[in-house]
Order: C-alpha cells, then structure tokens, then sequence
C-alpha cells in the first residue's frame, strides 16, 4: 500500500505512482530554501495547538525540541533527503517523526499543506524582502555618494542617442537613483502585503479545531491575519507583486548598464569599467567586455514573465546578485572627465541660442526655427555652429548681436537648467538631499 | 521645405518625409483621448511662463481664451484635424495658432514635447484611476451585499475542481471580494505616484527661464514634483504599473468567471446567468452561452503584456467594461440552492471523521489515515460513507463509537469553522464587517 | 596575474575578478548537458585542423585521445569540476591539457568560443528533437488506438462549457490528436534549421587558417553549413522556433488537460485516472486529485516566454516527461461510457430539429428561429425538448408532422456528419487513417 | 423579442441584453477588414449547398448576385453598418437580406459561425502572407545589392559593443539578409499550414447535409481540407505561429535598427540617415532623431506575446510599414568610408598577432597569452599596439621577428577569413550567389 512509503496522503490509494509522474510532481529541488521558515511555522502552530488543548505542554515541548533538532540538522548540512520526500514539508515532518515518534504525527491537526506552504512562503519572502531592500538603499547611497563627488564634470546629456544638451554627469547618476528609490519604495508596500498571516485557514474552509490565529500571529510577528481562508490557501497576488517589482528594478538597472556599456566604447570613451567587472574573449586577446553589464541587462529578460514559486527563489537570488554587483560597478567605475569635455559640441547649444532670442522678444516657436537655420547653415559651410559670423547670424534674425558669444559656454549653460529638477548645481544639491531624506524615511 | 507644413521641428530639415514612415510616426489616432488634459497642462503653463516674466498678462489671457475655445471645439465635435497633426500636441497648438496668431508661438518656450506629453499622460490616468476605482469599488459592495444576504446557503468547496469541504455560498463570495479589495489598495498606490508632477522638466536637462514649478504643481493640484528632470521624462513606471495592476485585477475577475462558468453548466447547475449577459448561437438553437465570463476570461488575457502608452488607453477601456459586466452579472445572477445542497456529499465530511479521531485522542496523521480508509472501504463497497456501519468503521478503529453519526451535518461541519477567515456564520459576518470597513477606509 | 587561474582570456587582465560576478556570469551549472557533443565538436575540429597543416597527424591523434577519456571521465561521473571552470567548453580544454599536455592549446586554433557554444548547443537540440519526436509520436499513435477502440461511444461535445451536439467520444480524442500532429510536423520543421552547421565561424569574421568547413560539416553529419558567420555566431533563432514549439504543444497538452479534469470532476463523471496519475490531499483523506493533468497545465505557464539557453535545457526536461505523463494517462484512463450516455440530452438536438424544417423547405435562419422557439416552450413548460407534443410543436411550425420522433435518436444524429472531418463513424474511420499516413510520412 | 433585432441566435431569449456587454462583445470595429473574404467565402458555400441540393440553381445564382452587390458597396464604401452589426458575418448576411429576401436565410444551412470565422480568417491571412512576403523579399534584395555595390569597404566588426575584428561593410549587412531569408522560409511555412479548409467543419460536429469538402476546398483553392471539425473550428496555431514569424522577424529588423542607431550616433559616424526617415526635436533646433530606427525598435515590443485575432490585423499592418520602412531606410543610407577606415586601430589585429605566433609553431593558447601581454604593454607604454618595437615583442616570445610588420595590414587581414562564411572578397561573393539563389528558390 502506497502508504507505506510515508506520503502524507496515501490512505485511499491502491495503484502505485508512475515514477515520472512523481519526480514532476515533486517541488522538494527548489523548496528546500523553506527548510527554516518552515520549522518556524510549524513550532508557532504547535504553541497555537497546546493553547486549544489540541496538545498537552509536555506534547508541544517535545515537537518543539524536535524541530529544533530537524533545524539544527539542516544547518548543519547533516539533514538526509529520502526519495520519498516530495516537499520540505513532508520532509521535515518525516524526520521529526524519527526523532519523537507518534506525537509528531500531532503537529498536522487543523492544518493543511495549502495554509502551510503559503506561509513558510510569506515568512521567507518577508526576510528577502529586507535583505533585498538594505543591498538596493546601499546602492542608491553609492550613486549618490558619487553624484555628490563628481558635480562639477559636464557631459553630453543624449535623447535617441544624439547629443542634446550639456548636462552634469551627476544628474545622469541622479537621473538612475531616483528611479531606484522607486523601486525600494515599492518593495515596502509589497512587503506589507506579504506580511499577512494565512497559517489557520486549512484548506479552504478555515481551522476547526479552536486554533487562535491572532497568537499564530503574534508567534510569528506577522502585521495582520488573512480574512478568508478560500482566498488565503489560494492568491499568490504578493508573488506576482514580488516578481513585477524585480522586472520594474530590472528595467531600471538594465537602462543604466545599457547607457554605461555605450559610454565605456572605445567611441564614447567617457568610462571604463574595473577589470573586476570585465572578461576577456577567448580567440582576441585585446577584448575586455563589460559583462557585468552585459548579464544585468540580460538578467532583466530572465525576471520577466515568471509567474511560479520557483521563480521567487530564482529571482531573488539574481536580484541579490545584480544589485552587489551594480554597486561594485558604480563605485569602482573610472571615468574620463577629459573626453567628457570634449565631446560637448556648440550645436547642442541651439536651444540656447533659440533662449537668446526668446530673451530679445521672439516667440519661442520662431526663435526655434531660427536657430534650426542656423544649425542647417552652419552644416552646410562645413563649420561649427559657433563659427558663424554675427553677419551670416543677422541674415537669419535681425535680433542677433555681439552678446550672442555669451551662448557658446557650457557652464553657463547647465547652470541657467535652475529650476527644481534640473542640471545646474543648486538643482543637483538639492537633489542629493532629497533623495538622502527619502532613505532615511524609507530605513524608519 | 519641411517647415513650411507646420511641423514643430521643421528648421533643419530639407528632405521630405517617406509618407509611410509618417503615418508611422503618428499617434494622433489613439492620443486625442489627451484632448482635455493637454489644454489643461497648457494653461497651468502660460500661467507658469506669465509669472516668471515670459509672457505679460494679456499674451497670457490671449493663450488661455484660445485654449478654451480649442476645448469648445473638442468637446463639441467641431476640432478639425490636419493631415499634418502628428500627435494631439501638434493638434491643439496648431489650432491655437490659427486662432490667435503668433503669441501661440510663446507658448512652448522652455518647455518641451517630452515633459509635456507625460504631463498629459499622467493627468489623464489620475483620472482614470479615479474612476476605475469608484467602479470596483461598486462591484466589491455588490458582492458584499451579496454575500449579506445569502448567508445561510451551503455548497461544495472545490480544490482540483474535486469535492473538497462544505462551505458558505458567501464564502466563496468572499473570497473573490477580499482579493478585489487587495486590486482597490493597490490602484491607490499607483495613483499616489502617477499623482507627481514633471512640468518644468524639458527635454532632459529643465527649466532653464525660471518657471516655477511648485506653482505647476499647485495649478495642476499634483501631490509633488519629480526629483529629476532627465528621469522626469524618460520614466513610464506608473505606467507599468497600471498596466500591471490591471493584469492582476483581471486574473481576479477572470477566476472568478472561470468558477461561474463551471457552476452555470448543465452538470453542475448551480447558478444561471441573466439573458442580459448570455449570448447565442448561429447554428445550434438551444445554447445560451455565458459570453460574458468568457470575455473577461479572454480580455485577462489582452491586458498582460502590453507596454505602451496605447495600451494605457486600450487596457483603461476594457476594465471599465469589464468591472460593470461583473456588477451586473454577479447582481443579477440566479442560484439554484436545492442543486448546491444535493451537490454535497458524505465523502466530503471525511476531513470531519479524521478530527472526530483526533477528538478521541487519535494523532491527526493516524486519524487522516483511519479516514482515508473508511473512504476507500465505503467506495470499494459501493455506498456512501456515511453508510458504513459502526462495526465496519470499528474494523478500522476501536475508537469508533454510536456518536460517529453526529459528523454527518453539513450545517454542523461549517460551523466548526469559527476560526476567524473560516467558513462559519459568525466568521462570515466578521468578514463582511471587515470588507466593508475597508471600503470606508480606502474611499477615505 | 588573473592568467594562472587558467581562465581562456586571461592575458591582459590584472584586477581580480569580484567573486559575485564570477558566479553570476558562470554558466557551468546548466551547460554540463554539453558535456558529450562539446567533445564530438571538438574531435570534428582536430581533424579539420590537420586537413588544414595545422596539427600533425600524431598531434591530432593525441588530442583525439585525450578527448576520449575526458569523455569517459563524463560518462563515469568521475570528472571533476574545478571552481574557474566557468563553462562546460573551458571545464573540457582544461582537463584535456591536465591529460596531453601543452598539444591541448592548439585544439583552439582559429575556433573561438563563439562558433563552439553554438555548434554544441546545434547538435545537442538535434538529439533532444529526436527524442522528442519520437515521444510525440508515441503519443499520438496511443490516442488513435484508443480513438479506434471506442468508436462507438457517443457523449456531449461542449462549446463554451455548455452540451452543444452529441459527438463521438473518439472524435474528441481525435480532435486533440490531429492537433499534436502539427506539433511533429513543426517539431521536424524546426530540427532541418538546426541541422545546420556554424563550426568554422570563428568570433565574427570567420576562419582565416583554411580549415574546410565541408569536411567538419559531413564530420558532425549536418546538412548544411551556415551562410554569413556573424549572423552564425549570433542568432539564436532556433532556440525561439525550439521554445515557439514547445509552447505550442504544451497548449495543445493543456487544453487536452482541461477537458480531462473537467471530465474526471464528480459532477461529470465520465473519467476517471488512474492512480498512478493521481494524488491525494494532507488534510482530507478523501481527495484524488488530478495531479498529473494540472502539472501538464501548469508547466504551459513554464513553457511561454523563456528565451535563453538555461530554458532549452529545462523545457526539454519538461515536454519529455509531460509527453510520457500525457501517453500513460491516455492509455491508463477509465471511462464511464454509461455517465456519457446520460450526458446526452434531447435538447442538444435542437440543431437536428433545425435541420428537420430545412428538409421540409424552410430557409434555415426561420428553422433555426423555430426550433429556438421549440427550445423556449420546452424550458417554460418544464418539459424536455421531446415532450413536446406534436401539437405543440405545429403551433410553431406547420411543417412539424409525425416523423419528427425520428429526430430524437442520438446514434442518428452523430451519423448524419458524414462530410470528411465531422463525427460520423466512416469519418472516424477516415481520420483514423489518415493521422496513421501522416506518422508514417513523418517517421520516413 | 431580441430576435427583432435581427441577432443570429435570438430565438430562445427573452431578457435584453446590457448595453456594456454588446459593446463588449461586438468584433466589427476590427474585423470589418474581412468583408472580402467573408464574401468569398459566402459565394463558395453557397455553390456547395446547390451542388448538395440545399439550394436550387436560381436560388444560389440570386445569392451570388446579392453577395456581388454586398461586395461592391463595400468597395465603393456605401456599406452601412447597423448598430446591431455584431461582427462582420452578420453585417453581410442582414445586408443579403434586404437585397434579396428570405433566400439570404438558407446561405448559412449547415454552416456554423465557427467554421465561417476561421475560413475568413485563413482567407485573409493567406493573402497577407503572399504580400508580406513580397516586402520581405524586396528588402533582402535591396540588401543584397548594396552589399554587392560596397564590398570593398571595411570597418569595424563588433562584440559586446567592443571593437572585435575587422570585416567588410558587406559581411554587416549580409549577416541581417541572411537572418530575413530565414523568416521568409518560415513565412512560407506557416503559410502552407494557413491553406487548409474548415469550411463544412459545422460548429463541432461537422456538415451533417452531404455538402461536399473537397468542391469547396477546389472552389477557394486551398491546398488541403482539415481532418477533425472539432479541432478545425477550435484550432488558432496559425495565429499563433503568424505572430511568432512576426516576433521572430521583428527581432532581427529591430536588431539591425539598433546597429545602425549606433553607427549613426555623432560618436560612431559610420552612416547617416536620411531626411526622410528622421525627426527633430520640439525643443532642439538641432536634433535629427532616427526615428524609423527608434519606431522598428518599439514596434518589436508591440508585436511580441499578442495572441488574439485583433492582434493579426494590428500586426499585419506594422510588419507592412516596417518592411517597407526598412527598405526605404537601407536603400537612402548613406555611409562614411573615410569614418569607417579611421575606426579600425591596431588592438584589433591581436587576433592577427597571435595567429603569426601560431604560424610559427606556438600552440594557440600561448599565442593568445603572448598577444594579450603585447596587448597590456601597448596599453601600458600608451602606444598604439603596431608602435610596439620589435624588442619589445621579443620580450614577449623570441619567435616575434622582422616580418611581423606585415600584421598590420586591415585588407590582409580581412582576405584572411577566405572560409565559406568569413568575410574574405570571395566569401562574400560567394554569400551573395546564395542569398540570390535563396531568393529565387523561395519564389517559386
């Protein structure tokens, strides 16, 4: 009889089990991460079932000294694995029943795997979100820290990948931080969400046996309990929510690796990545390649679209992995500050020079026309748009004089850029301590 | 030359546009939407330019008259589009011009496409939100006063669609109503960061002549400013996350009619949908088919994966739809509770008769064990469970005894259930006060 | 210097690698599947090598030897991993070297790891599409055996879950046959454009040392080579078409999967599975469930949307065993034909009283209106559709007489679609026949 | 009575059906691309059921008359929608009918909406492949051509956006031809699955009224009838597979645009869009965005993981554009030699400098160590690698001697890869005959 072989479930079966079938079934590869949060679970449920006389204390102290047991086991990797372990759950309640015999066979009242397994879920999740969420303010505080040293360096800031306008290289970094501190804000609110107790809901109908949810909730330090027992065995909304938050943090850290991967080629050259953060190419011996880079981008593709429990496991461990080493990258990374300089050209000042006539009383949609004349003669005569005469200018536009000189300096440029937000210094410092007050709120 | 057609970047341009490719570019055919929104953003921006000096107090109330006569038009239907109108922008300020002349030119100074459009973009899904929220809003009281008022009518609880545990018809209610009100906390959230402000931003590096934009920000009554221009214009996170939201509303709504489906056909009858929300077919004269779950089923399916500002439009549409059809099938669906209560049947008190052991003292492993066989003794026998003797349920366990008849109540095993979430009458009720409040609290 | 840890591009490196990097960009983990057709490649390449000047015949003898026992260490379990091993390719060269000596490091020449992942990744899906295939095939031949056994088994084909008309059980299972038919017919389509060799690629440019890529191509027996070798170093395309098709069958699986569950559920009762597909529940003893059928629906969701290599490895796990899991529930399950019988019910003829009043000359949208009419006086007078007596019947349609009875017999309205592909019994016949031609074309 | 209204399927119901919902489930807006085949498909249903002796000769002549007009008025664009038009299907057949009276109702005997829909949409969709892929050729030949007009230029190769190796302008974009001719072989492909017949498949069961196939598969000119009327009318893989052909083309199309967005930067300058494929800015004077590049990019994600019919339509329409824009971008391109010359440094012919060692006897990973520390010192001594003197080499390796020199030569270099595939003059040319030859293969 099927039974014998210990399943949870093996009363009414006659037939044996098709072994494919029960190595597909199986989850016990991957959930072997739970191993600790479910003896959590369990030694919370068995103080749950001595409070409703489910247990004697001597029963609950003797469950209670086996998990510890079981844990201890695991981590000191001496825990065995039999074949017939499908999940952790069966797994450790196997092996408890070793340790204390018939007693363990106790610890399941009134509970089902379905209330179980979503709980040692919400307890794992609970703690990666935390773990998740120091790695990413660590690396919102490197990007700062570094925008904060580097606000003096100009570069070109880039829309479809021309030059626009001169920007500061701090408001680039800024630009990436401010999107990461999305992210960690919206991992708390998931996190919230996690943070729900379903352990008493059975099934589906609920725990009959007199069980207190609020003490399983105070046991486990959880923020609230479920509402209904259907809904709480079933919805894995907080895992979807888990798996949209790494693609959106994904996307973020992708767009930053795919700007950085471009700067550092040899025709941008504005930085270059450690050699800790590179390989080499097995057949051309002069290629160093900005993998890191290259892997978070890829990464991304690999978040996106799972849907399953299997995911969560993956999907954290890449994030973990991803935001280490985009924080290596960042404070590690070198850049060129001269190549920066010069890759500043005076065509990316034509908006300036439409504002110099906006400022002499021309409506901006003439003075942007205007200014795109110049840009096109300029092109023409083969010469940089600062090279054009004031004489050639006032063919253009009556309105153009001597002072038109002021427009071809870069530093003034960024610093007019003075409203909040923007790329002129004040505007950087100000952002800086934004985002500063965002993390320590966020940390409260 | 290019210009001459009106486009906003005509200046440097001297080749003409492959008509394909222009077509291509467009989007006017889905951003009209932005009509109203657009207008809005534009006067809180003259407003902006006047009190920073760019335009006097009568180009101002030029800009914001010509502005309203362009809404009249909108909304009267009279809005002629060009040819040449490559988005709602292009439209409105090509309008303003014919109907002001050159000061409409002012009006983009400082500003550009880019923070513009996502300035639109996020006034319109404020919008939106609100309205779709107010819409769940009522399906969710819908399905409370509901489940209020069919408190009492038992059915079969599925898992694997098989015969699980008897519980509450509202139980089941209620489980698709606490998932819709986790849809309602989160369309709030989104809201609250769709709720910041980018005008004032530029292309990517500001404003560079001085608007304020904490006075945008209180024009357009936004809760903040964005932090950084160049991530100001460039990030599409709310999006994401509205879409996303959506996704997950709809696998709400779309389990929901999957269960409906189900207990609308023959074999199971346990509901009949209205004629109002039924189709039929063009050959087979007796069907009646619930077409409408199954196009929430399959519209579930149209909102995952979109990403684009279309979809916003597209997916915006469907779930107001779809939020209404639900309104109106769940209120004007019929049940058949005589077919419910026939639907449950003794096999399904099995959990009941293992705690019955347990009770007597039996550890639940061994008593779900006892059970399981009891099952498989009634089935090999050919009759029910409740219809083995009390000797036969003795060969199992001596610990069977003339009380065994008391677990055979489908009314007493749901009211075992009082576990706070469970399925009993008194759980139910502390669900529905919970549900409730929460609406109180979210439309607060 | 990085060189000494024996990585293949160490040469101009001096940083140390951060070691979170290193693991994240190791792929040694999944591609040990390659641990075969890595050494087929490159024993095909050492004889090219020497065809080309570049290694001596005993050089080449020597390497071939070497690889041999690499290959045997793989096949023994006795090879051992080293931690710098970041990939099968340079696990491989690695111990060849430990082995022969310094002749190892011209097995490289002129090949780089670019035209070597891709030539192993070829020939390993070349093996797993045969595999494969063969499996699918099995599949398909059990579901027409079995179509052919139960021909005459009439039970009610659905449409959107509501009886539509009395079918063939056997052309249910035929209709999902048919469907995986296409999936071998695409699954060989896919394997002819993996077929084709990219060895002899190099990087990007191609090889410069005159090895004769014809000679490597009848070597590893492809059929063709490939075009252009940047494109051949770098598309993938076959690993999409691979993972296209595994979604498209496991839709088909899916679907299939649907049905059964829907079909094995206590209100239908026509199946039931086999206990070796089946599981049970850790809570309530008397649960069976589907198991097998709702992995087979859940790995779908696995299947869509994958894109990397790591994916080919597991999908090809997943539709090996889903297709044995598939063909053991086909050929184990039980049906229930008396249930099925039953199931039949008058109003599903409604069609067939259509097509009565066509005979009789009336244009079928007032047949179909009459019969609906037929339909609602039935429902109204809480009768069946053939309780309706003749009478009642002409107060709808003048044209009903006494031969209307003959309408009500269910074997005669399954024979009467006896157009190729509907479900009368010489169309069974005939699509029995035809799905055995198409397997034996597609084995030739 | 609904039936007034003039649905298909009005005979049984009595309730009105909400307004939302009719909306919801109405297809005509997007499926009125259909009205041709629709008709079609009509004329050939009609002429099997005169040849079953449904209908007599005059009857179906009247019904051909009648859809001929239906025909015309769509293309004379006099067609008038109903609002209870449903979907297209019902659009025709209530126009039939007022043109010619209760005839039009026996059109639809025997045949369901199930079989009509997808025989349209086979109809429609054969024809679209036809002329996308007419698109798709023209590209790949416009291609072609210039790769055969710019042979002789060269410029760098890439890996990881890193300078790799030296290859011709040509092996560029004969690496994306190459990638096309294979969308165009899948595009035949699916295709050939597209051209079977449903028609006579009825809603499940099939053609219950001797109308004979294989006359309206010969009437249609399909290539093939389906085997299973249940899986016929079910059945949607060749959407499915026409959205993955998109997708898959997409992604090559889209990585090209990215390629030459690249080259287009101010940084790259190897090639310069023309006007009539580029933007500007609103606010920039002197931006020229690539936005046909940027649009076949964004488009990809459009097309990607759409699965329903609405999708088709959409996703024939972009892939008409983009092939079209495609062409038109590559046929205007103009490219900067004197750029692409310049590109080219010394550190790319490492590969070169090791491969001279291997030709004097050094094993290859030696050679490529040596190369690499060549590399070091030239990066070290900030001198380009050819300035190295030949002292310094022999630091490295004593094989290093006078005629070294001649590794410094990028046409050598290039002349190298003379294997097929590589990108040698003769390799290219070679390419070229098989891309024409492929081409012409197709075609027939």
């Amino acid at each position: 009889m099927a039974s014998e072989s210990g399943k949870l479930w093996g009363g009414r079966f006659v037939g044996a089990v098709d072994p494919i079938m029960e190595k597909f079934n199986s989850s016990i590869t991957y959930d072997r991460h739970l191993w600790e949060v479910d003896v959590q679970g369990s030694k919370a449920y068995s103080r749950g079932l001595e409070k409703a006389g489910l247990l004697t204390k001597a029963e609950r102290d003797q469950i209670l000294h086996g998990l510890d047991k079981v844990a201890k086991e695991w981590a000191q990797g001496t825990f065995k694995l039999n074949p017939n372990d499908e999940d952790i759950h069966t797994a450790n309640e196997r092996r408890l029943k070793e340790l204390i015999g018939e007693t363990a066979g106790k610890l399941h009242t009134g509970r089902s795997r379905n209330d179980q397994v979503v709980t040692d879920l919400r307890l794992w999740m609970r703690q990666t979100c935390s773990k998740l969420c120091a790695l990413l303010w660590e690396l919102i505080r490197t990007m700062v820290d570094r925008a904060e040293a580097e606000r003096d360096i100009l570069f070109p800031g880039y829309t479809h990948l021309q030059r626009a306008q001169p920007i500061r290289w701090s408001h680039w970094i800024l630009s990436h931080a401010v999107a990461l501190t999305r992210d960690s804000e919206r991992l708390l609110e998931v996190q919230k969400r996690i943070n729900v107790l379903p352990l008493g809901s059975g099934a589906i109908a609920g725990n009959p046996l007199g069980v207190d949810r609020e003490l399983l909730r105070a046991e486990l330090n959880f923020g609230a309990i479920t509402l209904n027992s259907m809904d709480a065995t079933s919805e894995r909304d907080f895992v979807a929510e888990f798996l949209f938050w790494a693609s959106l943090c994904m996307t973020h850290l992708s767009r930053m690796s795919e700007d950085l991967i471009l700067y550092g080629t040899k025709e941008f050259s504005f930085v270059q990545l450690s050699d800790a953060y590179s390989t080499g190419s097995s057949l051309m011996p002069q290629k160093k390649n900005p993998d890191s880079l290259e892997l978070i981008r890829s990464k991304a593709g690999r978040v996106f679209g799972r849907e399953d429990k299997e995911a969560v496991f993956e999907v954290s461990d890449t994030m973990s992995a991803v935001l280490q080493v985009a924080t290596g990258v960042i404070s590690t990374l070198q850049i060129h500050r001269e190549n920066m300089a010069q890759a500043l050209s005076p065509d990316m000042l034509a908006t300036d020079l439409a504002y110099y006539l906006v400022r002499k009383g021309m409506p901006f949609r003439q003075a942007h026309e205007a200014s795109g004349k110049a840009v096109f003669m300029a092109e023409t005569k083969g010469v940089a748009l600062n090279q054009l005469s004031l004489q050639e200018l006032q063919t253009i536009s009556p309105l153009f004089s001597g002072d038109v000189s002021h427009v071809w300096d870069y530093g003034h440029s960024v610093e007019q850029y003075a409203a909040l937000g923007g790329t002129a210094r004040a505007s950087i410092d100000w952002q800086i301590g934004q985002v500063r007050a965002l993390l320590r709120a966020q940390q409260a």
